[in-house]
């Protein structure tokens, strides 16, 4: 089944203690679509500037994600400037330049409008919204928010939690939706709020996704992945939207929702997010070959599993 | 298989967000004991003072521990008075009595001697290294320290390193360990400095074992347990010590070393540890029964294992 995403196509200038590089590929979107591409068609809309070049649309095109989503306006593309010191799980931002993205008022082209998974990455939740109503035929929908948007748009948050199947988001930002110090307690919270499942990322700890009784189904039980123990974390950008690409893109791929179907694509999430950090930027997620998905996945079952 | 634990038998008063108590039951070597005792024969040397009672000796004994190693001198037993906020993983200390733990010089009996399974709990590391001596037939011996003896005393913890098979610490000991912010990469330095097994505990994160290369002849992957999601962690003291009793009793209890044994054991670990942060003091593990730990066995499989 396609999977559609709707968010941000960018460059970005990190710093890590393994380097540094200027003005690459990123933006959620760009994380999201070719981790997911792994698994299912892809289709993204987005807005880019004039220096969205032909190189970069090749990455996707490598990939087979339909990008006849992306609208090209004059301007700069969105720019992220940012550094990670020892802790890989928190950027410190050095610059953002909106550029185009400022003006982003998504639009689902109408050969798009059937496609049943969604997923709305970080962008401001009254574009989220719009974008689901967008949507009627969805069947499921995953989205993400941040910090800047639970702090100072709350209103708007809770209508986006309304409108997602699935919220994913990390410890972070779960604490401060729910108000609560207590990640069990924020979960159960939040669940409350709208969203019958619920995926926080811990980082380097994993992920575990939570859901509302009776939830799709199948059950309330929570279920937690692992991520690999990684000893050197070239770049953390895109972690967590690669995360987010391998457990949308596998459900998509499965075209059912049973508990068996998410505790696989928690799997695939965490598999694509330990992916992603291993190279600067989008680069390992370029070159990456299925068969490393399937012998990782079997690295992360023999980390958890007791046979 | 018996298991012998050296360590601290003492008082504690703890607040917490969900209350608090005074001079209740603690110390490592109770919480450990305690934990172990659902799986094998558990014997004790500690020191304790004029203030155990009649009452503190019947909870050992309603476990069946042996406790004719437990030495009573004149003066008051070890006592330790701290508080816990919101986050569970971090005690402060507020009061510290050594009392007659402060001349403890650990005499192992004879009839204890033929113990094949040891635990060294946190104590000066000289005695640790003092103890494994007096145990030439130890098979298996796990270890505990903590950053007062890393910073202050680094060089008796190297020898305490190398007289230990599993090393069991949390993520804050391990780095500074190994003077390292990746825990990964800490954890590989880590084994190089002795122990062929390393347990590292992530709190509510669960823990990870990591093995050196051929370790037991087992291979060197890692392998992760979960922690349950607890919503109310009503007194998160002896936690750490309470994983290590269910995973020393546990490969005491098996008499031999595999992975599966030391996979088990991982869980059965999580799995008391959970239960200790349940109520103040040892009151839950006190009141535990064995059908209880096979149940939520079932519910940490089921939290993490794909069918």
């Amino acid at each position: 089944m396609s999977l559609l995403v709707v968010g941000s196509v960018a460059f970005d200038a990190v710093k890590t203690p393994y380097g540094q590089v200027d003005r690459i590929l990123g933006g959620a979107a760009t994380y999201f679509s070719l981790a997911a591409s792994f698994f299912t068609q892809v289709r993204i809309v987005a807005v880019v500037g004039e220096d969205f070049s032909g190189k970069e649309e090749q990455v996707f095109h490598d990939r087979h994600i339909d990008i006849s989503g992306i609208v090209r306006e004059k301007g700069k593309s969105f720019f992220w400037a940012g550094k990670y010191g020892e802790n890989v799980n928190e950027a410190e931002t050095l610059d953002t330049q909106l550029g185009v993205f400022a003006a982003f008022n998504p639009q689902i082209p109408d050969h798009y409008k059937d496609t049943e998974y969604l997923f709305l990455a970080n962008i401001d939740p009254v574009l989220q919204v719009n974008v689901r109503s967008q949507m009627p035929k969805a069947r499921f929908v995953g989205g993400d928010t941040m910090n800047f948007w639970i702090n100072g748009h709350r209103q708007n948050v809770d209508a986006m939690l309304r409108n997602v199947d699935a919220l994913l988001i990390n410890d972070t930002e779960a604490k401060l939706l729910a108000r609560d110090a207590s990640l069990p307690r924020a979960a159960q919270k939040i669940l409350k709020m709208g969203p019958q499942a619920l995926v926080i990322k811990h980082g380097e700890y994993g992920a575990t996704v939570f859901f509302q009784d009776g939830a799709f189904g199948i059950g309330r039980h929570p279920f937690r992945a692992p991520t690999l123990p990684i000893e050197v974390v070239t770049d953390p950008t895109g972690a967590g939207d690669s995360f987010a690409g391998g457990f949308m893109g596998y459900i998509a791929a499965q075209g059912k929702l049973t508990r068996d179907v998410f505790k696989r694509a928690m799997f695939y999430g965490g598999v694509m997010g330990s992916f992603a950090v291993e190279a600067f930027g989008t680069e390992r997620l370029q070159k990456l070959k299925r068969e490393e998905i399937d012998e990782r996945y079997k690295i992360f079952r023999e980390l958890t599993h007791i046979e």
